[in-house]
């Protein structure tokens, strides 16, 4: 009798197979199988095959964690016998005598004999990179809502993991009131900066922000490992002139600057920037990270772009420094560009938030009569993809 | 007359050069100078000199930020003049027709015009790998004393940067009193666990580790991005049979791999593992990082190991999966290997903090009478850096 399963569906796309036609092969010596559907081979390896069984002896039931490590699988793991029946993979594995079946849906989201990419830097399916044509269609939605909708919620926080970006409006012009905005998916990041911070015009400012400057386009903090991967600007004051907010895609930046300049984009990626801040008494943080961060299969993972903290460069070779720096200035040129930028003004009630990792933040100067102050926060996008992914799972909802 | 200049030394190993035996050298038609000290020859270009000015139209006097971006700096800076002069080197930049001068040993401190480490694999100087034999040294402190005395919590925080560990005693035993340690560098890192957990046997577990089951050593939150760069462990009651605490340097391990199976080493690092958690209702995390995690350059950063959370990799492809999953069940014997690891037994009163990005942590199973409660909560590594930094530079001390 075959231990019963429970399946969980933690991401992967679906692709149907035609269950009905696979066949199923011992092929290695019994260190592998091979299934076949519609002229479709897929191998799988026995080791693989044990290490993922969802039975609850190698899973804990109610929470899913695995109970056993890859030490408890004999290392001469192999499989005595294989069939399919009933949409399912039915395993017998020596030298354990254990049988377990495996769902062939579940297996055809987890293949991994396939042609990977051979790119060598690329964005996940699950983001779209944007431009200035973004500002009719950019992810807006009103804050009561989203607090009571939990499809309104669900798409709004969609459109934030895929655009990196977005916008709420009809929120209280009251103090705090950017944490009901981190309520909805997460949790504060509290930094030497507090769990909140004022931006509005200081007289001794601890850091640029705190000023009527405008800020060129940039990731907040670079110079603290992890960086916060979510900032929340929230807006209660805003009648002085100017003190616009942009957005700039910095993944389009980059993969735009690949396209001009590949070596360029290369020594971005291949050497590590610095970033240090010690504005205020006891706080002396640095880091030592690329400005243009890549999975070591060429994902982009990553942007860091911050004049006002950005340290001297000391790893890249003298041979490369001049090239570095072209870069450097190219990368600044593709993001001051207009066309790349999302331009707003925000309201008092209304805040924005970003991708910190990916989407790049501006503001204008401001003088002259009125006031403008916002309230920022950081926070951190594992727990807003965490709580999408939930949402939908709830709602039962595919991801878009 | 020159600007002047306040030098703000952050970090970078001090080489003292012979400042009086210093000349200079225009070369490249302006766009570098060669200094000469003692026969050694050391190049900058003029955008790396401009770009690291620091005179207070380029840096704001107060917080130290630039206050320019490259785009204000001229494409075809040059160098006009260059001498050298009570210990620094004085610069005239064209077309801009500033004059700016810049400390010899701040020059000397951030060269880049050296050969860089060749290695595939390395870590930091400011870092101490170590096994078993650590035992007898272990950073470790009593509670009251690094609150009061900036010179003792200089030195523990030290250690905990050195080599990722270090222990506290004489606490009180109350709960809470674990947020007392992370206010002695940071933050706490709030997650869907909350802002700190009960680290307890539960009816209902919605994680392994509320159980009494002895766990592999590993790091905390995989499936988090970015994880938590720390976490605390704190001792409220320990007279149950068994549950010792166990630490592994996973660094060490890691180098210990590359030396015994470099490709085991290699497919770890190239390829990203996957991770997930969702034993509780809302909460769907997942990321896609390797289990050994390098600088573009080599430096080994960081290290993943969690049997309970690893899910389905796929990342990597068939002809390599075989080979990823010895090297995988490799670096998990290693990690196991009794000489890689410091056990220990918390005291109530008594905790434990980690570099979770580099050591692992385990605990043997317990039960049978008497009764186990440990608080733990997270924070990060940034701000335990920064306010050890900050602290030495209070108390004139150098570095390590």
């Amino acid at each position: 009798m075959f231990v019963r399963v429970v399946w969980r569906m933690l991401g992967g796309v679906r692709h149907l197979i035609g269950t009905a036609m696979t066949t199923v092969d011992i092929i290695e010596d019994g260190h592998a199988i091979a299934l076949t559907s519609s002229g479709t081979v897929m191998r799988y390896h026995a080791i693989w095959l044990r290490d993922n069984a969802w039975d609850e002896t190698t899973r804990a039931p109610g929470n899913g964690q695995r109970l056993i490590a890859l030490r408890d699988i004999p290392i001469d793991t192999k499989i005595r016998a294989a069939s399919v029946e009933d949409g399912q993979l039915c395993l017998e594995f020596a030298p354990e005598n254990r049988r377990i079946a495996y769902d062939l849906q579940w297996l055809s989201d987890h293949a991994y004999d396939v042609v990977k990419r051979g790119d060598s830097s690329w964005v996940s399916d699950e983001i779209s990179i944007w431009n200035s044509a973004l500002s009719d269609q950019i992810p807006l939605a009103d804050l009561g809502q989203v607090q009571t909708s939990p499809e309104a919620r669900a798409s709004w926080l969609g459109g934030v993991a895929r655009y990196g970006f977005g916008k709420l409006t009809g929120g209280p012009v009251e103090e705090g009131a950017l944490f009901q905005v981190a309520d909805l998916f997460g949790y504060v990041r509290e930094t030497n900066y507090g769990r909140h911070f004022e931006v509005r015009t200081e007289v001794n400012p601890t850091n640029l922000a705190f000023t009527g400057l405008g800020l060129q386009a940039h990731t907040d903090n670079p110079y603290r490992d992890p960086v916060p991967t979510v900032q929340i600007l929230y807006c209660l004051e805003n009648s002085a002139e100017g003190g616009e907010n942009m957005v700039v895609d910095g993944f389009a930046c980059a993969l735009k600057l690949r396209d001009e300049n590949p070596e360029g984009f290369d020594l971005l990626s291949r050497y590590c920037a610095r970033f240090e801040y010690a504005g205020e008494g006891g706080v002396c943080l640095r880091s030592r990270r690329p400005m243009i961060e890549l999975a070591p299969d060429g994902e982009l993972t990553a942007v860091r772009f911050n004049n006002r903290s950005a340290a001297a460069i000391t790893d890249v070779p003298y041979a490369d420094m001049e090239g570095y720096y072209a870069a450097y200035r190219q990368l600044g040129e593709i993001i001051d560009d207009p066309a790349m930028e999302v331009t707003f003004k925000l309201n008092p009630g209304e805040c924005f938030i970003v991708n910190n990792t990916r989407v790049l933040h501006a503001r204008k100067g401001y003088s002259g009569e009125g006031s403008r102050w916002l309230q920022g926060c950081y926070a951190d996008m594992d727990g807003l993809r965490s709580t999408h992914a939930a949402l939908l799972q709830e709602l039962g909802m595919a991801a878009e």
